[in-house]
């Protein structure tokens, strides 16, 4: 393969490790390809560079899309929540552990193991000014009691719901792990859903909805991912269920890029989120959220990158094409029908970007290639003669394509590399899953895997459940539990370490 | 005016004061009209309802627009800000300070009284969960030193320049004055654009796009404004000069709605921002800033308002016509005439809402009148047997349109609603600038008007812009100086405090 390791050289002219060295890759091709400048003086706090914050704003566009499409309205809270509200969260959380200890049935347990929520992560505003200030605040890491104040307020009768809103922000964590930009960061770009339904079903009827957004905007990523329903410790604070979307990174680890919580009627307890039903009544609404952030964008630089750079599905890519005159100097024709093709294009909705500048052909192929334009488009004189243009795909390949009729052509062209990516993806996803070896027990008790695992693979194994069984599934495989698939298994299999018959089908993996 | 006061009994039923009574109207149809919810508990920050924000986001791509046009390129900063930077930026404003008490020429003068900058309004960040942070940070009141800390890294040589970025972001000030919606809040929903050049007359030539760019949007706000440079007293910390962008609102305060800051190199300087120019010195850059905030929002709702409600300019309503089926529940084809129609104005790129609700027709119509939609149709059986619809305007007036070709009689429509509101603002603003009276001073050396001024308008006057002059003229009007016109008299006038021959003229008001 003298090709790739000319790549490779090339690249690493241009300071690209490999993507094989993908711990050494993502951080550098993040500041390389203009996505974001790191040199801010707050760690985890990038400034996001222009090309990067289009490249954001488009995945946003396609959320937009999607929350218009399903009757979601948007709205803008503030970003200071009181401390009174994170004080009515902990209650809230603290009596559904309480209803946990007391010993209740299992599959009513709606907690997870941390009773502080987000209290040991959210950055405090005490003071403004030279004052101190009445009531403390902190930045939202999330908006469930901002919103569920005004839920109180908006929500009165049965015709006010289901309640749909979201909205597009900055939310902040005090984030202790190492930070690396899009997939943990301390400002976080955030998406989130919020609903309020009259019964149960109706909330579940959310979540489903919500699951079918996630399918459409990963296949407008060109995102093969994995929905797991966490495990009880590791579910939404205040949630009933938590169910996880992720997406298997090339160095092995799974990034959570979504999430939708089912609330039941818990936190409309909490905050009084109440209607009168048609026969008069009044119930507690159910709730669910839903939550995506800029870790999609994470995912779209980890999982389609190469030796070269990034490769952007066009869904999102700010320049889906670039469009390279050849020795327009000597021949002003090809200014001409540069200038006609790039406005044909934008004509047909093609966000296409024309390189004149006075540089050699090859630096602007690399220049695009690192910042993963999805097709190049070069047109030289004897193009013209020829009527035609030649197409690089980003994926790889090039072929002429006719001038006549050049959007339907640069369409399909553009198409073709979407459906690449979700083939080699999807490839290599499928790859990566494996069914865990078997779990044995030694004479003193202890458990390991019967054979030695790889790394960079997500095991799928038939796992009861059971808390202390965890553990030790956890300690023996050195894997975290992501949760069980939706899709059972048809017929139930012995749990890999109680060995009881279960039906759930588990996904173990490193996670970021 | 019997029909006036019609108007005003029907507006008092649904809680909307009188526009005349503008104190009160404000703050009441802000909610009324669902723009936002007050209700939030920390006072000054609004919740955006989804109205409101859909209006804030069309007026945001109005700039998009502008700033596309213009080739700014769009970045997001963080929101948080070290210390240190703050420190930096107070020692600029402390030397230009220095500089100005050792006398220099007056023309030099570059700074403003308040040597702390915005150090009394920043929110500060000094914890984060049950830690204190080594490194204290506030909330960005606006982006210069987080900014330009990176400038110092993006500029290089002279082929890097003008850099032209803008982000629109949320910024926050500790607001101790009265807090209104949009007006005076605490998180506050901002535009800022930073350029740095390679030298000054570029710069001023930014400053020239800038107030092209406000002409074109207030065109489409139809708003009509006053440009003033502000007394240096009233100059931005660090800027050269400050021009600032005033609406005068109904209660005859004005409001300012936005603001560029021509730098000279005084920030470089102290941010280090420079590049190796063409003949192959380092020279620092000259920079400008251009702020506009949620204010022009406020300023729209203003002064387009009436006692029914709102008025919105077509250009960022986000209904620009409700389509209102007449006794679709006997006629069906009424029904199916509204879809068609709607679906031919969305096809135009009109923002067109259908209202089918099961209420009386007069209902909707308050309902939309209260929202300030341009343009309401109505399609009835009657309408249909004679080919038409009825078109009647926020602004007054209603007649009948063909349904053929209904798009562009729709499109004529809005363009007369914007119209009459450009008619409208203008003459009343014209109305309300008047010469003030002379000043005439006692034999105890006191200074007052030669007759009393009315409330509510703006005065004009010629005036030196002398420091101790302007205190006089300040304290004998009641009002504050605005900064004087860019254009400036034809021939010298007599100052009205020194005597002194001038050519500027100055705006007082009172300001918001």
């Amino acid at each position: 393969m003298a090709d790739a390791d000319d790549d490779v050289r090339a690249a690493a002219k241009r300071g690209i490790p490999p993507h094989s060295d993908f711990n050494a890759w993502y951080p550098a091709i993040v500041e390389i390809a203009d996505l974001v400048d790191k040199r801010y003086p707050i760690k985890g706090m990038d400034v996001w560079r222009p090309y990067g914050w289009k490249a954001m704003k488009l995945i946003d566009q396609l959320t937009h899309t999607e929350m218009e499409r399903t009757g979601h309205q948007e709205v803008n809270f503030p970003l200071l929540i009181p401390q009174e509200l994170l004080e009515r969260e902990n209650r809230l959380i603290a009596r559904l552990k309480a209803a946990r200890e007391a010993g209740v049935d299992p599959s009513e347990l709606r907690i997870e193991d941390e009773p502080e929520g987000f209290a040991n992560e959210v950055y405090w505003v005490r003071h403004a000014g030279e004052h101190e200030l009445e009531q403390p605040m902190f930045l939202r890491p999330t908006s469930e009691t901002a919103m569920y104040t005004l839920f109180a307020l908006w929500v009165r009768s049965h015709a006010d719901l289901p309640l749909k809103m979201y909205q597009i922000v900055n939310t902040f964590r005090y984030e202790t792990k190492q930070t690396r930009s899009f997939i943990r960061v301390r400002e976080i770009h955030f998406f989130e859903a919020h609903t309020a339904h009259a019964d149960e079903d109706d909330a579940t009827r959310q979540i489903e909805e919500d699951l079918d957004i996630v399918a459409r905007l990963m296949h407008e990523l060109c995102l093969p991912y994995l929905v797991n329903r966490r495990p009880v410790w590791d579910t939404f604070p205040g949630a009933w269920y938590t169910i996880a979307i992720d997406v298997l990174m090339p160095n092995g680890r799974t990034l959570q890029v979504a999430s939708c919580h089912h609330y039941r009627d818990q936190w409309a307890e909490a905050f009084d989120i109440s209607y009168e039903a048609e026969d008069g009544e009044h119930r507690h609404c159910h709730q669910t959220t839903y939550g995506m952030s800029e870790r999609l964008l994470g995912a779209v630089v980890g999982v389609h990158g190469d030796d070269s750079g990034l490769i952007l599905p066009p869904s999102m890519a700010p320049h889906q094409v670039v469009l390279i005159p050849v020795a327009a100097h000597t021949s002003p024709e090809v200014g001409d029908m540069v200038s006609q093709v790039s406005e044909q294009l934008r004509a047909a909705g093609i966000r296409v970007h024309v390189d004149d500048r006075d540089l050699r052909p090859g630096q602007k192929y690399y220049d695009w290639e690192i910042r993963g334009v999805p097709l190049r488009l070069e047109i030289g004189p004897r193009d013209l003669s020829s009527g035609t243009a030649l197409a690089v795909r980003r994926t790889g390949g090039k072929q002429s394509i006719p001038l006549e009729g050049i959007s339907e052509a640069v369409g399909s062209e553009l198409d073709a590399v979407a459906d690449e990516l979700r083939r080699r993806s999807s490839q290599h996803q499928a790859d990566c899953i494996h069914a865990l070896p078997d779990l044995i027990q030694n004479e003193d008790g202890e458990w390991s895997l019967s054979e030695k695992i790889e790394d960079g693979l997500v095991h799928e194994v038939a796992f009861c459940g059971n808390d202390a069984a965890a553990e030790v599934l956890e300690k023996a495989t050195g894997l975290t539990i992501l949760g069980h698939t939706l899709d059972e298994y048809d017929e139930p299999r012995p749990c890999c370490v109680t060995g009881e018959m279960t039906t759930k089908r588990q996904h173990l993996a490193r996670m970021y």
